[in-house]
């Protein structure tokens, strides 16, 4: 049995958005070791991506690659979850490297890896045999994501009082984001009745509980999640995955198949 | 025994600046595999600038740490090899990311990767026990990037004309900086005297018979490394260091010690 693909492109799509935002830091963080962490964090992230276009493209054959489905998709094609094509700034900063904000990023990472770290654990038991063994693979890696973005938001949370107003003020941001993981596409209703994808109606209480944990143990106050329903994974996206899109699939669109 | 800080300088800010460089390609190489590869090599090339940091900065004290080393020093105090800072582009190409030139980015690797796995072998006999350890480490990680750098080097040169075309140019562009390699700084000498460096001449008939073999197997033709001997390792940089400084260090100036 093989999963919808587009239900592996979404999967997939999440994980080289996400992964393509969190190398945006790589050599511009304020401490090398965190440069560091996070270019691991996009290393795992991308090594997913590429795990699960893989098998898309085996199901839709016809010269699909891994390659063609990253770079020669348009920004309506793509999958993922609005949330991780956000750029790393607040909603009133600029877009300069030195307004990029830290606290936006690991609240991201946090509210993205509680979600995957229950949606893999689930999806190892996909009837789709290849899907269940890159969950088994990613939820490994994702419990180190979880770790690092928890111990983040517990430690600038529970710090100074500018870090606790920038983790509150990421988390105001974001949270209204998480509404879409909820809200079922019609590739995940197909996922879901033949029993290769996962329901997230059956994991919302345990990342809810993991949510009101972690913001209690970082002294901040859990804002509500309302408003507009984002609808990324239809292929409704904010501005931001075109530009996202344009930096990185230009050298490939330039040099197709890279061969000169 | 403990080498010249300045010593373990322009060891650690080769590793750095290189890995800055080559990560530049995250997300935005031609194909994904190649995407991790490099971004790998970059994460084992900052990982080599943060323990000799580490190292320098316990030599110098006085609140000295890795970060200090590699965000609060200006263009000048860096002692890094000038062919590492070069961009991805080719002497007469823009600086857009479409006219990044792969071919660039692999003969810098090679010709960098074949002299550091000579100059980190000697170093395994360093009488500064702490460099002699990390230059075993960074020996392992330099053996593959070699092998990544050389495989490519002669996958393109023996491969189509415009491929050939573009590695004979990026040789053409980048040898000259090598002689950077053999004319030794006073640090290099220093290190040399008290027996915790390595003097590149005893390493150099080695390393020329690398580069010989790989062009040939290429079927690439040497070019002569003559004209200006570049001396970035004295502190005298060509204008693209600080474009790099300055995407790097912005956010750490900004907002020194990361603590807000």
């Amino acid at each position: 049995m093989k999963a919808p693909v587009e239900y592996l492109l979404h999967l997939a799509d999440n994980a080289l958005i996400l992964g393509q935002r969190n190398a945006e830091w790589t050599g511009h963080g304020p401490v090398l070791e965190e440069d560091i962490a996070l270019a691991n964090i996009s290393l795992d992230l991308i090594g997913q991506a590429r795990l699960l276009y893989q098998h898309a493209a085996s199901i839709l054959g016809n010269g699909a690659t891994e390659d063609t489905l990253a770079y020669f998709r348009d920004s309506h094609e793509f999958r993922n979850h609005t949330l991780v094509e956000l750029p790393h700034h607040g909603p009133l900063a600029g877009t300069a490297i030195a307004d990029r904000d830290y606290a936006t990023t690991i609240a991201r990472n946090f509210l993205y890896s509680a979600f995957m770290l229950l949606l893999w654990e689930a999806l190892q038991s996909s009837k789709d045999e290849q899907l269940a063994a890159i969950a088994a693979k990613s939820l490994k890696e994702t419990r180190y994501h979880l770790r690092h973005a928890r111990d983040w938001v517990i430690r600038l949370g529970d710090g100074t009082a500018e870090s606790q107003r920038r983790m509150q003020a990421a988390f105001e941001h974001l949270l209204p984001y998480t509404q879409e993981f909820w809200t079922a596409s019609p590739h995940e209703e197909q996922a879901v009745r033949d029993g290769t994808g996962v329901d997230t109606a059956s994991i919302r209480e345990a990342w809810e509980a993991e949510v009101d944990e972690t913001l209690r143990e970082a002294t901040l106050v859990r804002p509500d999640a309302k408003g507009y329903v984002p609808r990324g994974k239809v292929g409704l996206h904010s501005e931001h995955l075109s530009y996202v899109l344009a930096e990185m699939q230009s050298l490939a669109r330039q040099h197709p198949g890279a061969t000169w």
